[in-house]
């Protein structure tokens, strides 16, 4: 849902926002989460997974393309991504010592769905992506389980919650409870609505650098005291017929997102942003050697780098207005948003 | 001088500025301008050359590493300080159609300088960088000549002007008069106190865009009329002995200053950012195989990025707030700061 | 002409070669080459410019991708190809310090044919690249020309010379004389016959390290003695509808081209390929947000990768095979093939 | 040991072999294998593990750099070697769907090692390869377990075996057995000697594309009649004092290897290669700020690109010579280097 229009939270926006003002506003979109809590096993942690489109991904595949905005980070399937222009998986986000389980489990997945992968065609390249949720976490412990990536995906549906919920659940932003935060804007092209989803969590920042451009410019800015040890993974989705090289150039206006709510895109924070649309389709198996595909006209593209800019910087707000104070691992306690700047700011 | 203490123009700013808040604050480095103004002739363009240290640059280079922020430009010698790591000659800006003239006198005053070039050693790499003035400035004329080049070099300086001056005679930024700004920030290591200074012209944005973090939330927010035909040219100079790498990391960073000031990184806006450190020295001829140098820990970084974004947000600032409205060619006049928000922002 | 089929020279061939075996069998694509030599000046330089496709090539861009093999080298226009995926204006290949007056010349040539430039709509990314000569050329004395630029897109024909000729009259590969070298291939996709066409200024490697698969086995491999002072730029075109990702691989693959050759990729050895495709056009004027493109199946690609390397590979042996023995500055002098290794070769 | 001198194989050598010829003739660096073979099963598959330098190497880390060949591969920590230049656990190669299994048991490894991971540090970036074995290894079976990445770390040593054995057990190359190939050359420099190894599982290329210069000119030349689907990992060390974008300049010189003993970098094959050097070392933790490090003169590093590419071709060649032939799962046969090209070539 992003911020709502009644909130005090005001952020400048020159776009209109999809209905439910998510990345499922994307048609085909879908978003599972598994929320992991259990106070007396330290554990904050979960999965959650984003569908890129309906269907068979693996026989037909999304266009993307990716942006290291910084590369402290261990996301798994990036390097594929670039080479070929497309994702064939689900995209899995979860904490960082869980990548290794979500990725057998993400391949356990795809084997069961593609009989033929490893046998007459050859592998899939599974994409998952991580945070650092070490903060509130019993990260040590390796919590997620396989069970919990299939469970994301099971329950995969337009409406999903955002805040501390699926593997947002125990991230932490600007020293405030960070987590899930998605929104979506509307561009028109050519006379037909599109639309542009984002959906992120929120791991990165310092403490007294949060701006709210329009609301707040915050006061409390101090000096830092200690490395930032965050990240954030921002996924984008789109249904505009984007091809893969100018996905990756809408993938890079993420940042603009991350710097204008208070990133200076600290060294420990692996920023890392994918872009993908399912406006073109790619065959896994086909005889013809040439395709027709579409492109966007890149002379028009503005719009869609500006919607773009600003559906991050909603979810990022959002991510910290969803989330409700938590105490974690080491009797960490991490205020939220409201607690940090009082109920006026909402 | 960047923006005074005494303006209405309140940035937030963490760390302590330089001597002069300039560039030229880092030891070792001068700038030096060359304005080109004849309204008769439309003619409003010019140079701004940066020299990155004291002596024989290509004898003795610096280290240096570039972001390639949104490649639609034509800058020149990009390609070999991502390769070998090194600028061995003074930076220029210019304007698109300048660049040819501005890399023939370089290289020539290259060659005066250096008798081995092209006879007992190899080329030199050429750094010659590029906004479009072409809504202000007859840009077809090509009015840049070779001596505007070895002017600018002949009068660089510690103390420079901002503004329309030099490169930034011609730009415009977010639909006002932009131009040259600089800034710099102090930070200390194990006790020593260094300096990161930048300088930038400013060509960028939408109107209507401009935030002011702490002054300005614009409410002048605006659709998209017509494609931006900008960029912003970016350099980052440093003492800290930062590396190649790291250089790469820091010019990321010039992003956060853009995006903070209202960029949202527009198709036509050809911006790329340089860093350099005269920190490091990299002799051009040395039987030794092995060098010692110094590098920085990455892990106590994040000062150095957080200076280098909030100096690079005081640059594009600071170049509106110093530049006057100008009439250019085909009649354009171009507002500056203050007449498009009035006396009171200043 | 690449290498005749009665030459000794056996190279190992997959592919059908095109009917000219030059990179001009891609239909549309001319080659243009001024060549400039004057004993008494030490004159030992000149110009080579593809031309990409028919027509006007900025209203109507060719879709490209780049492939920087070792970024030793001063070649303008390649950072905005990777960000955009288009040329939109000849190809021009010149010494290194021959770039800032081609570059002028190439303006002067697109403002001439296209007045919207930078009056209407923004500027024009022009392509120069480099090989430095200066081993047998006075480079110092800058002797290229606009007007060799000029002449070599006037004269831009089907039919060109290989050897010493354009570009390539200095050139020195592998402490023989090197120079021009084109070749083609022919592959079929979905019943219809597609040309690849290569066409490269050899100027790279060590003494000694020449490999002729099928007919050379040099047993004069020796000690490197001194630094490599080269370079190598290799354009490749076709009308095989790629788009600008697939591209960029193409111009990856002609690396194998180089190494099988006997080029170790030195460091001093600027080498860059660039692809182009004039399969696809992009309108530079357009209402239209979403075009209808082409793209090809990577998963079919490897006939493309394998004929590229081919091509690659002839044109290297090509532009020694083709080259006579030159004196020239300081009273270097270059023996060719011919003379290294016996008339049997041939 | 590479290719035995005594052999008629005759690769043409301009650099002095290491004592053992293989990677672990650097100094400090190991190499345990786990083969994992059942006929019953099809199991065919395995997992070499690469130490890069003795002590703990999360505490102190060595210094690398990354060459993406052909991106078509699912490797895991590329990101961050190329963000931060280091390298902090071992380095495991295994098969494309045991890298999730891989990466588990390597993060266990570095967990137990080191305490402050997760708690009073942030996390760990475990570097993991991978090649498709699926031709002869049930690779949907997902056989390789976590503690065959244990035993791996646990058996490492400087002795160990190439061919048919660890992550190359399952390999294919040019459609012959392929598997680990493994050698090393010395360079000296400021009057020392210093090592230059490299180890590789050969995955990759077409039947009839070999070609070993100075013995084979392979004239079994055949169409591409199936897609490639196999990968080259190069994993290249050395004791040289190279800072991590000299790494990255050695890592593409893997590329030259490839090319020269017959592959043309085939769609499907990721190849990738890593370099490191523990000539360098960074601690994780210090107080200082500005570290001493030593980096390599580029000028003169023309040496050790040849060194690298001379050993990577043995590598290929070495990967053949040791491996005998194997039948696999689905009765898939595949001959040896001796039963394709008879015993005369050894």
């Amino acid at each position: 849902m992003g911020i709502p229009n009644n909130s005090n939270i005001k952020l400048r926006n020159k776009f209109k926002k999809g209905k439910l003002n998510l990345i499922t506003d994307v048609p085909g979109v879908k978003v599972g989460q598994v929320t992991k809590i259990d106070n007396e096993k330290n554990i904050h942690t979960g999965v959650t997974t984003i569908i890129p489109r309906e269907g068979n991904i693996f026989r037909n595949k999304v266009l993307a393309g990716t942006s290291i905005i910084n590369g402290f980070g261990k996301s798994v399937g990036l390097v594929q991504i670039d080479e070929l222009g497309t994702i064939e998986t689900p995209i899995v986000m979860t904490n960082t010592f869980g990548v290794g389980t979500a990725l057998n489990a993400l391949t356990k997945y795809m084997l069961e769905q593609n009989e033929e992968i490893g046998v007459s065609t050859g592998t899939v390249n599974c994409v998952v992506t991580e945070c650092n949720d070490g903060e509130l976490n019993d990260i040590r412990g390796m919590h997620v389980t396989e069970q919990d990536v299939f469970d994301s995906i099971a329950n995969a549906a337009d409406e999903f919650e955002e805040g501390v919920v699926g593997s947002g659940t125990g991230m932490i932003c600007m020293e405030m409870k960070g987590g899930i935060g998605s929104a979506s804007r509307i561009v028109n092209c050519d006379g037909k609505d599109y639309t542009i989803g984002a959906i992120l969590m929120s791991n990165f920042g310092m403490k007294g650098n949060l701006r709210i451009n329009g609301t707040l410019a915050d006061d409390k800015y101090v000096k830092n005291d200690k490395p930032e040890k965050g990240s954030c993974i921002i996924l984008i989705g789109t249904d505009l017929p984007l091809n893969e090289r100018q996905l990756r150039r809408v993938a890079k206006r993420a940042t603009v997102g991350l710097a204008r709510t208070g990133s200076f895109l600290g060294n420990g924070s692996g920023d890392i942003a994918i872009a993908f649309s399912n406006g073109n389709v790619i065959p896994h198996f086909s005889d013809k050697k040439i395709f027709d595909v579409r492109m966007f006209n890149d002379d028009k593209i503005d719009d869609i780098f500006e919607a773009t800019a600003e559906a991050v910087e909603e979810c990022v707000i959002s991510s910290l207005y969803h989330a409700e104070t938590v105490t974690g691992i080491r009797d960490r306690k991490v205020l939220c948003l409201k607690e940090n700047y009082g109920e006026s700011i909402y």
